[in-house]
C-alpha cells in the first residue's frame, strides 16, 4: 500500500506528470489526471494518443505529483504499468471529472473515443514535503 | 527562439518536471527550477544527484512546465542537453532563488556542493492553454 503522505497527494486534485518512453527510447513527460485505489496509480487517457501508446509499448513509467497548493511538496513514483484496460475507463474518467472539476460527467468525451486506464504499480516512491526548499534538493 | 506562450511559462516561477533516462533506460521524472534565455531551458542541480547523472549519461530530455496558477495550461519541451557546465552555476542558483523565493541568495547551498547548469535545447514544443479541460486532451 502507498504511504499516507504520497497517498494524500494522489487523492487530492493534483496533476500527475507521467514520464514514459518514446519509440526511440527517449523520454516524454505528459500531464494527466490520476486517482488511486491505495495500491495503484490509475491513469486515464484516450487510446491512440502518444503517451498511452508509449506505455502500451513499454510498461516502465515514472509519475510525479506536485501539491497544487504547495509546489515544494511532491511525490515521485517509479514503477510499471501492470494492467491497461478499456473496462470501466469511461466510468473512471467521469469519476476524475468529479474529482478535478466537480462535474458528474466528463464533458470532453469525443465521438468514437476509447478511454483507457493504466494501472501503475509503484516500485519505489519518494516523497518530499518542505516549505520553500527547492523540490530537487533531496532528489533520488 | 521559444514562442511567447511557452516562453511566458518558463519566465514565471513555475516548476519544471524533467524527464530523463535512468541507467537501465527507464524513465525518471523530477521537479526542478528553470529559467530561460529565450532559446534554451536552463536547469540547475547539484552534481552527483540522480537526474543530473541521468542527463550527463544520456542528453535526451523532456520538460513539462505547468502554470502554477492554472493547472490546465502547460508546455512540454522535448529536446536534448546541448551543454552542461559548472561555470556560472552558483550565480544561476542565486538568480533562481530570486525568481522563485524572492531571495538574493539561495539559502540551501551545502558545503562542498557543486552546482551544475544544463542547457536544454528544445527540438519540439507543445503548448496547451485551456480552462478546465484536462491537460492530456490534446497531447502529442
Amino acid at each position: 500500500m502507498i504511504d499516507p503522505g504520497p497517498l494524500a497527494l494522489l487523492q487530492a486534485p493534483n496533476i500527475c506528470i507521467v514520464g514514459s518512453l518514446k519509440k526511440d527510447g527517449s523520454p516524454s513527460t505528459n500531464p494527466c489526471w490520476v486517482s488511486t485505489d491505495g495500491e495503484y496509480l490509475l491513469l486515464n487517457s484516450s487510446y491512440g494518443r502518444a503517451w498511452p501508446k508509449n506505455l502500451l509499448r513499454d510498461a516502465r513509467v515514472a509519475c510525479t505529483v506536485i501539491n497544487a497548493e504547495n509546489m515544494y511538496e511532491y511525490a515521485t513514483f517509479w514503477g510499471f504499468v501492470e494492467e491497461s484496460t478499456f473496462e470501466g475507463a469511461e466510468d473512471h474518467i467521469h469519476e476524475l471529472a468529479k474529482k478535478y472539476m466537480g462535474l458528474d460527467r466528463y464533458p470532453f468525451l469525443l465521438p468514437g473515443e476509447q478511454r483507457i486506464i493504466f494501472k501503475v504499480k509503484p516500485v519505489k516512491v519518494f516523497h518530499l514535503e518542505s516549505e520553500g526548499e527547492p523540490p530537487e534538493r533531496d532528489d533520488l
